[in-house]
């Protein structure tokens, strides 16, 4: 491959794109690689699509090796096998959805779970079938609420998705063990940093998920580890509850007079001035928050929920959001406490809350809130708490929740030492989907003993543009990209600087030789264009080796540099088609 | 490559779908190349999805051949491009249309011409940057009013699709001439038959256009040849129109009473029984038919519009839809004629057609209706004719129209002798374009003066699926599929059929040596499957070289069976892989 300068369809940008902020949009966009066509939807240009492309063929290796078949699914599908799933309408605004022109419903789709199934529906009936993976590298589209970061989080992006169908929960271990083993081959390949973490199922039901996140400060992710090797994405960190207190010796619960202490702040500054307690002061930590929210179910119901935190930590949205999913989470408005005049709004507290009280709202406490751990809390009357209110002894929520904000130094709840909080950009997902899509579409074998069967799922995603922008992410400098020698558009960049025509002959003379040795060429044969430029493009676009044919050919040699470390030597003329292969070939 | 049918994702059908109608459609699925997901909306198996691969590898080896780059552009595109063409309302309900999450309108692209201008143009800015050929292998969707023909006529499918700028017609025309070139060597490669026809350039506009067609009795779309070698679409066949004749001595025109003859066949027997003339009877190609449409302009206006054509040919539908094209074309209804007291249905004529005259009706006549040409039409009374009217002189027509049928054996409109008939596919289009869609966008370039041009461009594309359906429809018997050497799923079909293990042990010997030397083979190793299935699948699935280990392997031979001719030999067993690999690579 020859691809020279002086043709290819690229212009390099001197100026940010001022829509980027992050490193990655910035430098693909004006190294040339890809251009917005629209929010969040980005056209490949043609250095752009060499690497995509080379990402693709890594990623179709490792899954042809793990026995995946390749198939490929319509981008447009109708609604049908969706609305079996409740998928329809669980996925809310994140999809697009259309109508043909007899006003059938489509959509673009997100995941494509319900026709994998529904294609082995069709095709297979026996356990003697299975197992079988089979996998697309296709176009998915998400309405995202904030497309952002160039195709780091895109609309319309690329992404792998693969499924497996076993006949027993055996089959689908061993299926998901051999993705996850794909995916740690694949990322090791693409040269990007991953930690794999537990994850929440969420919308997708099942058994056992993980996330491959790609650790960088610009994550949309939060993610803990411990030191112990526990590691999770914070929607699904479980609390490591205490044990039950015994409720003997207790103090008896009594509530007392707090005036204007609607905050948990105003609260422990109160009741540390008026109702001190003798062996050490109170803290946020003592007192039990009560939050009101609405969860939208799926089915388009409301229903007021109370969720009880230890007052020292915020409700995380995100964790409450998974927590509760596919029900979305929205706020309780000041219309909504007119309904419910049991409730006093900054002195909610158990007293009310919980469906056999007064207020008759569901009421989940985070599970540190065991049996015997007594607290300050809210006591349904405006300027009054109530304090050594004991759970199980003095209340009964309806049950816990994992919705309390994780801090750095909670303890694992595998017992494996503090946890330290990082951020990360999810690269990968695989899940043990189970039952759920089967069972929903009927996707029955028959086994060993002629009994129909459900079948068991995984679901397996990598995201390939947005590896492609984590990739550029860690690989570039203040001068440009910096590409991985696997991935870069181009094995080598040929550099002819100056005016000299020996000089464009013999940069013609090693591209063309480099060519024929089945080396990638990018070849800046631009006549009229400064040294300068030429080189400040070579740095923007990030190729890994730069050959640079100049004004050292008067003494016989060229300049070979390396655009990471910026080393560079002088080699004879004679001998650069053979260092360049060397170096190219590692 | 080593294919499995014991693992393969496949299941062979001995039932053709119902909906199948030919048989390329009924073949690709019943040998289990695609999988119907909605209507016109196909799912790729693996087979299927190898041999698709194969295409769209040829066709981009020519592209590059032809100095054409590849980018890759969303198909989810903003509605404000296509508006700024048009094109949003001329493609009516032949489109996608959606709305994203903030109710902006998006469609999905039926073709790219707006987004390459706005690309280039974003790009581009001088003369020096030109030509520009840039190109993609991309899926397209189209909302066919009649999906048919499975990967045929889909709603989704792939298409390549390229564009070339220019900075004037010189360069467009040889831009267009490495596109026509480009298409000719890929069809000669996908071992395709096609006719070359001029085409009306439709909704594109552009000043040249011409059609590949794949010449086959399913074909849609109607094409004429001569023996001197032109050849057009039917919509693009422009009619020898006859020397105008001069008025004098033609008879005056007169009216006659011709009751009950509102159709063309009873005029003429009651002309030839009530009003003979003297040297030949009166036939259909004496009278002027005289047919009222209505035409739905793009902007939503509706126009009557009436057209003349000898009695001996119908409208043509197609004809008549691209000559007034971007317009619509809907009947004349009941309610029409009550609005217009000057139309006497049955007996309309020239005495009320026309914008001057009572009726105030558009009327195009057929090119054959040139001054001094007599004819018997209607005489705007009921039961009446007038015979004699002479063009020129006793009506004048407000123009030409092309919307007569074209017949078998009219003359070429280049002199090159009878047309003959005949039915094909479309399976590439080239347009030159000009400057239609660089006008509307803006795309312009400072020229070698520094003056501001704008770009002509061209548009080329070629439906890949379709093509896959083509090269099925050509090459199956009743057996199954035959594919072409270049676009088979693998180069041989190793096929071991019996119990004896010997036999599995050699076959699997031959397929790993094979695989070594590079050779694709599919391998059916079902071990519980007879040989007559395995034999029925072979010849549905159409690999071109079948190699069967079985009963002769005692005597130390193996059968090499050509799935085209049917010839079969034995081969010793030693020779085997040779003899394949010798027959596989020609």
């Amino acid at each position: 491959m020859l691809m020279r300068m002086s043709t290819l369809f690229l212009r390099t940008l001197r100026e940010d794109p001022v829509e980027a902020e992050v490193a990655s949009h910035k430098l693909l966009v004006r190294a040339g690689y890809v251009r917005r066509a629209a929010p969040g939807i980005y056209t490949w240009l043609p250095l752009g699509l060499k690497v995509l492309r080379k990402i693709e063929g890594i990623v179709r290796e490792e899954m042809d090796a793990a026995g995946a078949q390749e198939v490929h699914f319509p981008a447009l599908l109708p609604r049908e096998p969706y609305e079996a799933t409740n998928r329809w309408s669980d996925y809310g605004d994140g999809i697009f959805k259309l109508k043909d022109r007899k006003g059938a419903d489509y959509l673009l789709a997100p995941t494509h779970e319900e026709m994998f199934t529904l294609l082995v529906k069709d095709l297979y009936s026996s356990y003697k079938d299975l197992p079988l993976s089979i996998y697309q590298i296709q176009t998915k589209y998400r309405d995202e609420a904030r497309p952002r970061a160039g195709i780091l989080r895109g609309r319309e992006f690329t992404m792998k998705d693969s499924y497996s169908f076993d006949v027993d929960d055996a089959g689908l271990e061993k299926s998901y063990e051999l993705h996850r083993e794909a995916y740690v081959r694949i990322f090791a390949r693409l040269g990007l940093d991953f930690v794999i973490v537990s994850a929440m199922s969420g919308a997708m039901g099942g058994s056992r998920s993980e996330e491959f996140l790609h650790p960088t400060a610009i994550g949309e992710d939060t993610f803990v580890r411990s030191p112990g090797g526990y590691a999770a994405n914070v929607e699904a960190v479980t609390t490591l509850a205490p044990a039950p207190i015994p409720f003997e010796g207790l103090p008896a619960a009594h509530v007392e007079d707090t005036p204007d202490t609607p905050t948990i702040e105003t609260l422990v500054a109160v009741s540390n001035e008026r109702h001190p307690r003798a062996d050490r002061p109170w803290t946020a930590a003592d007192t039990l928050k009560n939050v009101i929210v609405v969860l939208k179910h799926p089915d388009g119901t409301r229903e007021p929920l109370a969720i009880g935190v230890p007052g020292d930590r915020e409700v995380d949205a995100k964790r409450l959001e998974a927590a509760l999913s596919p029900a979305e989470v929205e706020p309780f408005e000041a219309a909504d406490f007119a309904k419910h005049p049991a409730l006093v709004k900054g002195y909610i507290g158990p007293g009310v809350l919980g469906s056999e009280n007064a207020s008759g709202i569901r009421y989940l406490v985070d599970p540190r809130v065991v049996d015997g751990t007594a607290w300050v809390t809210g006591a349904d009357a405006p300027g009054r708490h109530v304090y050594d209110l004991v759970a199980g002894r003095d209340f009964t929520p309806d049950g816990f929740v994992e919705a309390a904000e994780v801090k750095e130094g909670d303890p694992a709840p595998d017992g494996s030492g503090p946890l330290e909080l990082a951020r990360g950009i999810e690269i990968g997902h695989i899940f043990a989907l189970g039952r759920r899509f089967a069972q929903a579409l009927d996707l029955k074998v028959l086994d060993e003993n002629g009994k129909q069967v459900v079948v068991t799922m995984g679901s397996y995603g990598i995201g390939v543009t947005r590896a492609m922008a984590c990739v550029a992410e860690g690989n570039h400098d203040d001068k440009g990209l910096v590409w991985p020698r696997a991935l870069a558009p181009a094995d080598v960049h040929v550099v002819a600087t100056g005016k000299d025509a020996a000089v464009f002959e013999t940069a013609e003379r090693i591209a063309a030789e480099l060519q024929a040795q089945g080396v990638e060429v990018l070849y800046d044969d631009r006549p009229k264009v400064s040294p300068g430029v030429k080189f400040k493009d070579a740095e923007l676009i990030g190729v890994p080796t730069v050959l640079v044919v100049g004004k050292g050919l008067a003494e016989g040699t060229v300049e070979l540099k390396d655009r990471r470390s910026g080393d560079s030597e002088q080699v004879p003329v004679a001998e650069a088609v053979n260092r360049v292969t060397a170096v190219v070939r590692g």
